[in-house]
């Protein structure tokens, strides 16, 4: 990746430990994720439900959700349920599209997938009562905060997974897939509302329930917006390079996908100027917040620009 | 059916028409249910939800909580959201019982099932974006009551419907069907979680947004639950009787189907017997209330009990 985004990364977060603080906010997320669901009655349901939600990952929606928050002043206990309630949404969102169906995948991480495992029929049941967790736990769980911003993140919430977030994302991409001549524009339609959505309205719910006003909500919807896109134009660069590795050219991997990719649509070298163009915009969001206070998220957006996994 | 039941509802509603009252009821419904899932792209999703959201149906979930609402002094535009909320629910789950890797039926009401017309995927996506959108809706445009009011009905309808709830009727469902030795205490574990717990919801959220005391909530939690019982006794009843007039014989429908059913269990005689104990027990409840005003709530408990189809 480029040495300028590296530099860049050093400079501004010289005196924090991006590494550390990655690690201590993933162990507190899969404490509270594992509390969150227990193995009740019936068993299996719930072994599905955790098989998931509890793999290993890397929990940058919930980690956005906190640092958000914190960022605006709250704190992370009173975060911590919508944070969960975010990881439950991506945890239901990779059961439903891994499904026959859907994209049909078999393995997810080197482990096979959740209907491989416990059957379509558990799989579908599990991701619908994640959903419903997610709604339950923010009603639940949430305190010391005034009910109508708990109201005001269930609403945000809904959008960003329902018909106009999420779900059209998926829906796009299944009615896309394999169809020649897919553009730019349906390609980022894609990756917004698959991906983009649901880190934005990580961040949303975070500035939202710490307190932050109009303003900072706004800069934070932007920042995760962007940051969100950046990911997904990330993942297909890495693509395109570890295929290339493994493959030792290109054209074999885009010749077994027939996924649209931004390498596929504008080329590698501009596919990594429009990331760091992503990274950039990102950045300028937090401009507007304290330098330190806001150095979590600033690592964050380049930790994503700069990932090779 | 009984006489006695039938006696009883001509007596307790003579001042009350509740066929126009389900009419009128029903109307709104339709029109609300219309209004909250608009045509909006991507097309073939809306399409999706609306083909089931607004075929023909009863609408006993919305009309038992907008009638618990106006039980305890609350009025219909408060309530609308969330009873448009609880019929999105139940649409998603027939939408998902009916998928192939669950009950695999082709046909609903004499219509082709959702998956059917629109495919597997967008079906499941349908059902997913039906069950955001239910929360979405209670969160956006429930007014005139407070924000901690809302937080409680998405609290109490996340769980109604999650791993707990009508998630868990629907597996031990499937789990069970076709299983040699299914009991009593299971039959009713799977008719509580999957439609007791949602027409309990349904009485519960209308209670609660209507302003009801603590008090007041519980008999009405108690009414639905002990209806929602009912209807799926009567389901069962119903099975036989129109089995015995379709084939000539009970044994011929049993033989049919896996499925476990109160007759089955303990008889026809015994069934209906335990329909009326059902009914008398929910209407028990209602005397808490002032007769004229809970006369729509006797009257569709009495309905539920004789009905045909």
């Amino acid at each position: 990746m480029s040495s300028a985004a590296t530099t860049t990364t050093t400079t501004e977060d010289s005196t924090f430990s991006f590494k550390s603080y990655m690690h201590q906010k993933r162990n507190s997320v899969n404490q509270a994720l594992d509390s969150a669901v227990s193995l009740k009655e019936p068993e299996i349901i719930h072994e599905s439900m955790r098989y998931t939600l509890l793999a290993e990952g890397k929990r940058v929606f919930p980690i956005v959700c906190i640092a958000a928050c914190e960022l605006v002043g709250g704190n992370e206990s009173t975060v911590m349920p919508a944070a969960c309630a975010i990881e439950m949404i991506h945890a239901m969102s990779l059961i439903h599209d891994d499904l026959p169906s859907m994209d049909n995948d078999d393995f997810r991480r080197g482990k096979p997938t959740n209907h491989k495992v416990f059957g379509e029929s558990i799989a579908i049941l599990a991701g619908d009562a994640l959903l419903a967790l997610a709604f339950q736990h923010i009603a639940n769980a949430t305190i010391g905060v005034s009910p109508s911003k708990i109201v005001r993140i269930v609403g945000e919430l809904a959008k960003a997974i329902g018909s106009e977030g999420g779900v059209a994302g998926q829906v796009m991409d299944i009615t896309l897939t394999g169809v020649p001549g897919v553009g730019l524009e349906q390609l980022e339609y894609i990756h917004l509302h698959k991906t983009a959505l649901l880190l934005e309205v990580s961040a949303v719910m975070g500035a939202i329930l710490g307190g932050g006003s109009d303003e900072e909500v706004k800069y934070l919807r932007t920042f995760a917006r962007s940051t969100g896109l950046l990911f997904q134009v990330v993942d297909d660069i890495l693509d395109v390079t570890k295929s290339s590795e493994q493959l030792g050219k290109t054209a074999g991997k885009d010749l077994m996908t027939d996924k649209t990719t931004y390498p596929k649509l504008i080329g590698l070298d501009k596919s990594r100027e429009f990331a760091e163009k992503l990274n950039r915009e990102a950045k300028e969001q937090l401009s507007h917040f304290d330098t330190e206070k806001a150095a979590p998220l600033v690592s964050l957006a380049n930790y994503i620009l700069n990932r090779q996994n």
